[in-house]
């Protein structure tokens, strides 16, 4: 199963009077996290919604525990991977590590979409290619490198 | 139960190249929300800290929906309200409407912590005091969300 | 000369671990101004760049002044008004008031523009129509309440 | 004079519905350019704020001329530096390039301060240390332009 690893530096302004980072801009790393794994895969988000003729890769449903806060000047790891595919939608894990210990985990699943029609807030899930599942599979299973 | 409505308006920079909010600006709203609902409750943020010399109510676990997304200009409303409490947890529901819709559906459960010691990352739950709790009106006893 | 008066709540995640805002924050208060400013002046911006064929008004110069810090659970005005007018450019200008004090001042120029050809990226400026900037002009000069 | 060079990719959450970077974001890339810049002279936000009793660096002045956009996917480079010291002023130049364009050129006057007294708001103007001043090298003496 393909991960990715980033390393994301804790910025000062991501952090809050609490002098801890501000709930909402782990979902901003998470996203660019999932970026980050689809290019690993081959996928370049601006080509791939080209190539597709998709309008994104929304997400649905989200699920996150918060176990251990980072405050700036903090390097974080998230590790990625798709947990799970179906038709069209899928979930990828994040698990934030600071160090050894899992800070956070977050499961957020996303859908295939297209836009359908006009109206701009009309998206409709669209089948996710083969192709694109096969990328993300059991080949890059022992990769100790990253 | 107290619930707290408030109607925000999308801007442009919170939406993204689909033309459609960028999911981490809803928690940004739903963090506004629970402020509000607290100030709607009597308590000021900044002055609740002092008061009952906490940190803060940093969130530990979230759970959101994403059903409709929702565009720039687009005025909505969130409800908010407490929908459980801990002895030193609460979780916070919020329901984003566009019109009669639920466009999103969110349980964040918040922690009532102090700061221990010199370390500006050690946080302890603290009881919330009952004069806290019985401002949000009755108490919900058979939560079965949550 | 047309003046929007916005008053905006200094959120705890607007704030640094310093506990004033984080700068960046500004700018997006100050485009929300911006929009409202010209909603002001009757233009609901998705209907306005659909109506005149132009893809936005993106900020090319950007010149401001922090005089006094704000920190979370601040209400601060926001005063905005166009102070220069060219064929297809113009200039707003924001201060940021609290109380009677100016704690930052701002002039933002903006451009009118279509976009150009297939490249997203390619972007000319337009006359701004006339009847556009007749409606910040001076017949509500004299409004001293809003 | 030292210059940090900060590779940046344009993140998607980072771009507005006209598919380009939204300005208040640059402000973002330069305050971690800025940090990153003390990095490479030697200076660790956390460790710089302990060891010498400030609050921050934070800007007092910003100007900013924006000549070509970006979108998501780009990875643009910013090259940062001081331009100019003051006692407790100076100011950091970025140049956000695009291949050999300047896309962005920005100045942002930075003050070294400590909280005075009680007031969370009263941040106060210290000497720069000479040491601090130092690592950056040699010093602009003559600087035209701000």
């Amino acid at each position: 199963m393909l991960t990715n690893r980033e390393t994301i530096r804790i910025e000062w302004g991501d952090c809050d009077p609490a002098g801890i980072t501000y709930f909402p801009r782990y979902f901003e790393y998470f996203d660019r996290c999932t970026r980050a794994l689809f290019e690993r895969a081959g996928f370049f988000k601006r080509d791939m919604l080209k190539k597709y003729s998709i309008a994104g890769i929304p997400v649905v449903d989200m699920k996150a525990q918060f176990m251990i806060p980072s405050r700036y000047g903090d390097d974080v790891v998230v590790e990625s991977s798709v947990s799970q595919w179906g038709d069209s939608s899928f979930v990828v894990r994040h698990r934030l590590m600071r160090g050894d210990a899992v800070a956070i985990e977050c499961f957020e699943t996303r859908v295939w979409v297209a836009q359908v029609g006009a109206d701009p807030l009309k998206f409709e899930g669209r089948s996710i290619p083969r192709e694109v599942k096969e990328k993300f599979g059991t080949m890059e299973a022992a990769d100790p490198q990253k």
